[in-house]
């Protein structure tokens, strides 16, 4: 391993856990506040870095090298518990690096973007995190020679564009595939007017699901919905005066789902015994939803993290091994499905 | 009314509106990018801002005086839904005001939160916004000289400290006060553990309501928990297992409520039926609970929307009418309570 010197001549981490006598993932403890450090080798530590100077933290650094030390998150909006673990995700490893994070929502609204594009980009950032970005903005934010990562893109899956997303159509599929193993062979969706490429590979894995188990697409069975919780309770009120019911619904979505749930629960039918209900999402409350939901997991936080992650690299002016990364979702079995009983 | 000019030359937002031909607010409209305005008077107004220029946003004018047109919103936690609308209620108004949002988290930790603090206001910073803060913190803060303004302030009620609160012992008072009424005598509590003012001060609106019916305290009635799901499911399991359990339960805070509906469901008991059950905060999974929880509204956009006002006008030098300001809670009332039967 070749020896890392430090450009200023103040000691690295390695130079700082060296002279301590400690290794250097104490020294990161130390440095990041942690408390399973015991006091005594905290001091030590400390009383070093006091002694010999340390680039304390990023920001210091990208101060001195005419950065701002900020970095710019860009939600669609901040009321929405959806993206609070992608909030999270991209906090921490900002947090650990010493960068701030600017924090901002368009309300959805593309004009709104561009508008707000325009603000952050005259103001001094080090680079921006979108998420869910329309295609315009993307192409203003090219422009701006900003390093920026996507998150949950939207625009086409050929551009180069650094991003994060996650695999949509494979969580459909399976989550399909699940109720079909069940038995089921009425199953709908509900979402199908949600405009979010996301919402389009649910539906597209829901359909290759039925399809690669020849079962027909019944356009009755797939249902409108842009994925609020209204949507699946009057979706739910539809399917249920259809002259043959669904036997399952597959909800799009976690609030989707949540809306099903209330429109069975209304007219005194449970859940899984009169059907069977998936989400999608995994948000906290669907574990105490009344059954717990079976739902597909949306690794958010992770998203957060690795957008992050790659972002502090091209500021550092540094390579990403991968531009378009994807994240796998994940099945969370629960308590919502039952086999068709005949 | 005084005239007011600009202090560069360049029109105010009265002039432009004046030389447009518009409303104020019609220009306001405009410079926020609102969409109900129609196109040939936002073009024409726009048109005024590019020939005659204007003071586009605080940031700008915030830069020319030395300030960094940045402002600090510190969260315990970032993956709570409950700080959620006060952060967007932040949000709005800085948005209006052209001030961008530096968010971070403590974790919770007076440690963590003070070592923030300190790297916050090693940075340039024009105020600060702090939600749920430490006292060491606010003593921390005070020293800094940076103005700063509290959310869910724990400390002395008597400090001068800026700050902003809700009336959480009259909502406790009103919602025991509430179940008294429906016939109910023997009323749980749960969440005596919780450490935050605003659970010290529930607890005491709870004791409070039940001795002005001159119904007895009972400590088996008063039950441990720190606000979080498994807390009301374990205390109502407990509280069911007394000889004599209660027939309604005041939750503490919607998050307990959902575990106490949980254990309720679990032993095959329903709500209101069994149990009636009233919550705190009005959080939004409250109104598709089944069936939809009565509760108490906290006004959380409010909290962080008036913070955020007051703010701005510390960091413009101008004094508040106001140091402490309470935000009155609200009684939801729906469908999980129902007079006692004998």
């Amino acid at each position: 391993m070749a020896k890392r010197h430090s450009t200023d001549g103040r000691p690295t981490i390695t130079q700082i856990a060296q002279i301590a006598g400690v290794s250097v993932p104490t020294v990161s403890k130390v440095l990041n506040g942690r408390t399973d450090v015991a006091l005594p080798t905290r001091e030590r530590v400390e009383r070093v870095i006091e002694e010999y100077g340390f680039v304390r933290n990023r920001a210091a650094r990208a101060l001195r090298q005419g950065k701002t030390g900020l970095v710019d998150l860009i939600l669609p909006r901040l009321d929405d518990e959806y993206f609070l673990p992608i909030l999270e995700g991209v906090a921490q490893v900002l947090r650990e690096a010493g960068v701030r994070m600017v924090l901002t929502s368009t309300g959805y609204r593309a004009e709104q973007e561009v508008r707000w594009i325009n603000t952050v980009t005259d103001h001094s950032t080090d680079g921006i995190l979108l998420v869910l970005p329309s295609d315009e903005t993307v192409k203003h934010l090219e422009r701006s020679g900003h390093p920026f990562v996507l998150i949950h893109n939207q625009g086409s899956q050929l551009s180069k564009t650094p991003s994060v997303k996650i695999t949509s159509w494979e969580g459909g599929f399976v989550a399909t595939t699940y109720l079909i193993k069940l038995g089921h062979r009425r199953i709908a969706y509900i979402g199908k007017t949600a405009p979010a490429r996301d919402a389009i590979e649910r539906i597209a894995g829901y359909r290759a699901a039925l399809d690669a188990a020849n079962l027909s697409l019944d356009p009755q069975l797939e249902c409108a919905g842009n994925f609020t919780e209204v949507d699946g309770y009057t979706a739910t009120r539809t399917l249920l005066k259809l002259p043959a019911p669904p036997t399952a619904i597959f909800a799009g979505n976690d609030r989707q789902a949540a809306g099903v749930y209330r429109a069975l629960h209304e007219l005194g039918l449970t859940v899984p015994g009169d059907m069977s209900v998936i989400g999608f999402d995994n948000l906290p409350y669907t574990e105490i939803m009344n059954p717990p939901l079976t739902t597909v997991h949306v690794p958010r936080l992770a998203l957060g993290r690795t957008a992050a992650t790659m972002l502090l690299r091209l500021i550092d002016g540094e390579g990403l091994e991968l531009t378009r990364v994807v994240l796998p979702t994940e099945f969370i079995e629960r308590q919502s499905c039952q086999p068709l009983s005949l």
